[in-house]
């Protein structure tokens, strides 16, 4: 989610793309057995930029390149809001998914990670939201997430990662791709 | 490790710094409440890069204008060999790590993540070897570990990370940092 996300002083902004978190991103999902990879950018300017890039490694000189970047980049679609995102899977997944929001600050309510795990494991269609910048939005998950996933907590004190590196602990942690 | 390493075809190069891998490695180690994290890269240039890109964040703007990668890039050390970072944890600790490289491809010999997990919890110093590129020289692995860790298998058939995800993943499931 490139928007609505915080910035460094806690005000709503649009980020930029990331080159490396779309490589990062696709090869996770593709890792996880992710169904799709959705990168949600308001921005048009932005959107085909990511369109370009992927179409670099699906069907121009990268594909032949690097086949397993083709493979990744094969989940991953690029829509201008959270809602585009949702009909879309929806479309895919033949049902509305329903929605966990990540956060590095733990949120009332929050859920832990074996309780999450056995939520999604037991079916239906899921929707795993990661913010870029500093975070998503907290009133955009009130008012958008069915469930808050708690913060990734070694207990160092210490938890500012970059969304690659936290969607990659999130994922494992979450078993998925684990039983198809 | 940027060298020895592999490039796609399987030869052994020497790989340039990716910044965005400083960032998320720095990050992680603190993170996880890793005691350093060494690049180990033989390229002066390169070397020099990294310590201009380090001291940005440790003393200049950088520093005051974000905290967190202040304190991430505090671990981080710069090394032109392998040797030369044994030596440095050597010092650092007051013992010889035993090196435990990571390889997305499994190798004969390797130890799983639990048994890892134990073997480190039970004291002494480590490193973890993680490499760019395409992976450590298989054959260096062979000189210089003690043991090698299972790749991160999901069942997916697919396994092909970032070192960045990599990294993350492993930490986690090692449960770095969890006990002290």
């Amino acid at each position: 989610l490139h928007y609505p996300v915080l910035d460094k002083r806690g005000e709503v902004i649009n980020t930029a793309v990331t080159n490396l978190d779309l490589h990062d991103l696709a090869r996770l999902a593709r890792t996880y057995g992710l169904r799709a990879y959705y990168v949600i950018q308001p921005l048009e300017l932005q959107r085909r930029l990511v369109q370009r890039l992927s179409s670099y490694w699906m069907q121009g000189k990268g594909g032949e390149y690097n086949l397993t970047r083709k493979q990744a980049f094969e989940s991953m679609r690029v829509t201008a809001s959270f809602d585009e995102a949702v009909e879309g899977i929806e479309k895919e997944a033949g049902q509305r998914p329903r929605v966990v929001a990540t956060t590095a600050k733990k949120l009332k309510g929050s859920i832990g990670f074996s309780a999450a795990k056995e939520m999604m494991k037991s079916g239906g269609a899921w929707l795993l939201l990661f913010g870029t910048g500093w975070g998503v939005d907290p009133e955009f998950i009130e008012r958008s997430a069915d469930y808050v996933l708690d913060p990734i907590d070694i207990g160092s004190g210490y938890n500012h990662l970059s969304v690659r590196t936290a969607a990659a602990i999130i994922l494992d942690r979450l078993e998925c791709g684990r039983d198809g």
